[in-house]
């Protein structure tokens, strides 16, 4: 009865992987296009063009790349552990590198500009994200690829681990929709209640940003979808459990 | 050991509940402090006086008393569960109403001074927020407080009723953080960069309700802090046990 329970779920996850690819992906193109259609393209020159990349690589590396860096762990579910930890922590070195570009962008761009930085929310809240990004980045390495921490501090620090990645990408998400508001109050504050087709499609990127986070916090949430425990991993995990007996799975 | 390790973090139930309740309330005094010092206070004439109990009653309602609901499950462990659900069910109502009033208060603003509704992004998320809301509290009423639903749908809708409180919750601080940033950049875009005292105000009211929203949700989602089996409740859930083997359990 119990298999039967989760069965048919389980066999939900392509699908709902699916509706996350193919709302992650439209976020990327709507951002391009935003950007590309209707901000004037893309370019190195300090220039608005610059900044133009800001959103783009926010979207790709910050929410789309780091949220499936996460989703790993539920698509190769029967693949080895090792292998999984490394496509975890390359698909965020890839996210990790287009958000360093995105944020070199904007703050090339306010300083030929002459603009300030860091005094908006969107800026506040959007360089926590990166900040707290960088450092659950090099503490994963350290902890889960690197034998540096014992496996008692392994096990200690998962649970945080994973809650840290979604707090993050909800973050990065919510950075990415204050950053839309600002953006079209900077660019089209007069016609922007007039429901211009730059506003609309701007504002359905949010509402396609939304569905993304929901989707993947139910997906990362839901135990019928958890990597199912493995015999080989059984045998190392039990020295985890000698240790930190009552601590969490340290399948994340 | 289980229960030993288990037992530290239990204790600090009472203070990170204590967190949450100075930044819940520090959110409505900053709220009331920039609309009341900066923003020339409240009235109920159509002005912007007007407009400004939206965010008062939105940050009140939807965020702190719909958090302050959901808490109950964690600060009434050891209450009766019947007695539980109707605070949850209660402060949900307050938190409801202050929400409708904070609705009415800025679509009386629009009207009354002929600007459109429902353009910016804010108004979108915020208004799905608070349809889903309102859905959420109905559903709720029906499955949880009066025997509408059979037991088996009540404990199939237990984990999705629990999902989808999170994510409002989530979603309500993300409108909250859109609705500052359009409110500065309607009221201060000339001055906001120069790190005056109301943009630096309105910022740390966001900062505030992210710290607020990211505790809550390690409150909800830590095991530890979750309401232990009672057993009057025990002998219940047998009948969610038999009829729905492999479900969750019905406790939130």
């Amino acid at each position: 009865m119990d298999e039967c329970g989760s069965y048919p779920r389980r066999t939900t996850l392509p699908w709902v992987v699916g509706v996350t690819q193919v709302l992650g992906l439209t976020s990327v193109v709507l951002t391009g296009v935003w950007m590309g259609r209707y901000r004037g393209g893309f370019a190195w020159d300090g220039s608005a063009k610059e900044f133009n990349l800001h959103p783009l690589c926010m979207v790709l590396g910050l929410v789309f790349l780091q949220g499936d860096a996460i989703l790993v762990y539920r698509v190769f579910r029967n693949e080895p552990k090792r292998n999984v930890k490394l496509l975890h922590g390359g698909i965020h070195l890839f996210a990790l590198i287009f958000t360093i570009v995105g944020i070199v962008a904007v703050f090339d761009f306010h300083r030929a500009s002459k603009i300030p930085d860091m005094y908006s929310l969107h800026s506040w809240c959007g360089i926590a994200t990166v900040v707290l990004f960088c450092i659950q980045w090099v503490l994963g390495l350290m902890f889960f690829l690197f034998p540096v921490a014992s496996a008692w501090l392994r096990a200690t620090y998962l649970p945080l681990h994973v809650f840290c990645g979604v707090v993050l990408l909800v973050m990065a998400i919510g950075s990415c929709l204050l950053g839309i508001t600002e953006k079209l109050l900077f660019s089209i504050m007069s016609t922007y209640s007039q429901f211009t087709a730059e506003g609309v499609l701007a504002n359905c990127l949010g509402v396609v940003l939304v569905c993304f986070g929901v989707l993947m916090v139910f997906i990362i949430t839901n135990d019928d979808y958890r990597r199912p425990p493995h015999p080989e991993e059984e045998a190392l995990s039990v020295h985890f459990k000698t240790l930190t007996e009552g601590a969490s799975s340290p399948t994340p």
